[in-house]
């Protein structure tokens, strides 16, 4: 078999074979097919596609490609939660609690923030002590004490990904979507879990800008979820804003926590209860109404938000934090940004936002910078709302002065207005299984 | 400038600029691009394709990527005749004489053979003491001497091509119009031709297939052409069967030879009249039909041949076996291959005819493979002939016995047999120039 037939074969619009993409698998995580043969395939595939079952094969083989986590040991049906990322998306911290608090395993590792989007382990590392890299013994320990565990990537997993990301990265091929479905899934399926759960978000602020493109991207991992056996269910939602009124690490832990208090904003909490709710039907735990009253339930009785602190407490964080905001520290300056104009914030550009949050020093522009765990932004106002001449839009964080004002120029050329009000934007807009496409009213 | 965002706008379509182009043939000429960016760029051209301006800056910019032949000290107009290669193509042999002879200077460097077409320069090394590899002083001296040089490449000619034209070879990304255009006339401008004529090839033993494909390959270079102000004009010629009877590198200098003499086969002689004849309307010596009957006359009168003669004798070879074909010796083995059936040999897989030609020892496999002089097929009947069953239809020159078997299965593989008469196809299908395609009759 040569590299070279394979490229040909999906150049001209072949399906490959699963023993082609097995040898393409092997071959580049192994090294003796070189980038610029992988380069070519991939700008063949952003043009041909693949079918469901190339796009099953080249996740399986990916997901073998390295460490695969073993989560058996675990009792219970183990549920993971993926969102293709966005601006201010604190879900996990508000989600894997409501979950574990009802008795069904938690058992997660997650990612760091690049571009503009946040990292779930950065976020929580805000919180003093806590370290979420953990040897996978204590990790298996801490989801048996608590119910919870989410921690960064441990062992070698799936490096043929890594290898196709990093090369995808820099010769415009990232966005394919059964490259990114079969990213997605084979990190998930490596990490071991039973059943997954996607938050496939759209907007400016998210990777597909569209419902449709979220769909078609959904529906692919769906697909590759009932080719490979491990049950899929993708929620497209909203990413136009950002999510919440809080950006940056230690920001949004506070937002997450407010959530299982019940004083978060109403876009965020819904959207954590939903999520909470899908994967506890993923888990069996009743249909998907009982689901949602049960997530309601453990927010309003507080075991959600204990169960947060015992999470945060057994990865060695110092969980007074989450009941007195002020232990978090405080960023040396801090600045309000005036409405230019009166009128309707009629769009925001969420990556936009993002990239500010970023110069602000809440998030990396090279995978090797440090972040400021207590900059960031919160906002006073998104799509929809009316502002006067010089309210309040957000109040800015940051170290220095001059991050201040880069942050605010950046935040600024981000937001729209307009003399009329705008549509409402709905939080959810359909969900994806292999039953089909639903739409949320 | 950034090569990823080159990348990404012709992924997507986009016209890409001149710098855009400029940046990346340096760049990737100097090892600041890496291969696996080129490679995906070189995939999204074979999807997207290129203008006729950005074909003729690309081609601009590679022709300036290395050394360039200045010509100027040749009087008159330097006319360059390239062929897209086939098989049995010993066209320059006959056709650089007969222009030389009616005082139009050539002077021009040519190429090895690989894969199943011959190199120009591994026929002409056939005769005994002929040497190719000429320095560039001694290639003009020669052109002063005797009115005709064919050399093989002096210098650091199109490094970029070079580096490319080997990426695409491995990565299925040959086969794109503007680049194959680009790549043949970088060459051709770097060698200093001023204008050029193009033998564009189609059939089964050419890179196009038809002569539809042949036509756009022609038209894209001949816009190239006019882009650079180097006037271009393109024949679509025959290779559905090998031009000629002869295939091997001996055997094919005995064949233009006999061309010179009179006593070729009618499609090579015809085929080799007809370029001399465009090479002389390109140097303006008369109109085509007075360029035509003056090329016949010089293979008439014997001057053509005697200045095939001294070309070899300026090159250093024993020009007396273009006199008595014996003095080039004599494979030591030798095979006629019979008609397995009776009937009209309806199709030839010439591709397969050539790679037969190169099992028996007359090219190469790889690069650094030594090729047999001696070794080769002369043809008895070719597509469109009635033959009975055992008739002669070719003899093998080889090395050894078993060098015969291989080529005699792989001649045979080659060819098809009917009860039915095929139609008769025309040595040439067009004439493709800036005034349009003009279909021969």
């Amino acid at each position: 078999m040569r590299m070279f037939d394979i490229i040909k074969h999906k150049r001209d619009g072949l399906e490959l074979t699963e023993e082609e993409i097995a040898f393409f698998v092997r071959g580049y995580a192994d090294g003796s097919i070189p980038d610029y043969q992988a380069s070519a395939l991939a700008m063949a595939i952003y043009y041909q596609g693949m079918s469901a079952r190339e796009t099953g094969w080249l996740t399986t083989h990916m997901a073998c490609s390295g460490d695969q986590v073993d989560l058996s040991r675990i009792p219970g049906i183990k549920v993971d939660k993926h969102s293709t990322g966005g601006v201010g998306d604190k879900t996990t911290w508000a989600v894997a609690p409501i979950v574990a608090s009802l008795g069904v395993p938690v058992a997660k590792m997650s990612g760091r923030g690049l571009g503009h989007t946040g990292g779930t382990l950065d976020k929580l590392e805000s919180i003093p002590g806590l370290c979420v890299e953990q040897p996978l013994e204590r990790f298996f320990e801490i989801v048996h004490e608590v119910g919870v565990a989410v921690v960064g990537q441990t062992g070698n997993l799936v490096p043929a990904d890594k290898k196709l990301y990093a090369l995808r990265d820099v010769t415009a091929t990232i966005d394919s979507i059964p490259l990114i479905a079969s990213s997605v899934m084979s990190k998930k399926i490596a990490a071991g879990a039973d059943r997954i759960l996607l938050d496939v978000k759209c907007g400016s602020g998210a990777f597909m800008k569209t419902p449709e493109d979220a769909v078609k991207l959904a529906q692919a991992m769906v697909a590759i979820g009932e080719e490979v056996g491990r049950t899929t269910v993708a929620l497209i939602s909203d990413m136009d804003r950002p999510l919440g009124l809080a950006i940056g690490n230690a920001l949004e832990v506070m937002e997450a926590a407010d959530v299982l208090k019940g004083c978060a904003p109403d876009d965020i909490t819904q959207t954590c209860l939903e999520l909470a709710a899908n994967m506890l039907v993923l888990a069996e735990q009743g249909s998907l109404d009982e689901c949602r009253a049960m997530a309601r339930r453990q927010v309003a009785n507080g075991e959600a938000f204990e169960r947060m602190k015992l999470m945060v407490g057994a990865l060695g964080g110092d969980a007074r934090v989450l009941d007195d905001y002020a232990l978090f520290g405080q960023a040396a300056c801090s600045k309000d940004v005036a409405a230019p104009r009166a009128g309707y914030l009629c769009h925001m550009d969420t990556e936009g936002i993002g990239m500010a949050s970023v110069a602000l020093g809440a998030g990396r522009a090279k995978k090797e910078d440090a972040i400021d765990m207590l900059a960031g932004i919160r906002l006073a106002a998104k799509t929809g709302d009316r502002v006067e001449q010089g309210a309040v839009l957000a109040t800015l964080y940051a170290a220095t002065p001059e991050l201040l004002e880069e942050g605010e120029r950046r935040l600024l050329a981000s937001l729209e207005f307009a003399d009329e009000p705008v549509a409402e934007r709905p939080h959810f807009f359909a969900r994806v299984s292999c039953a089909g496409v639903e739409a949320y009213d």
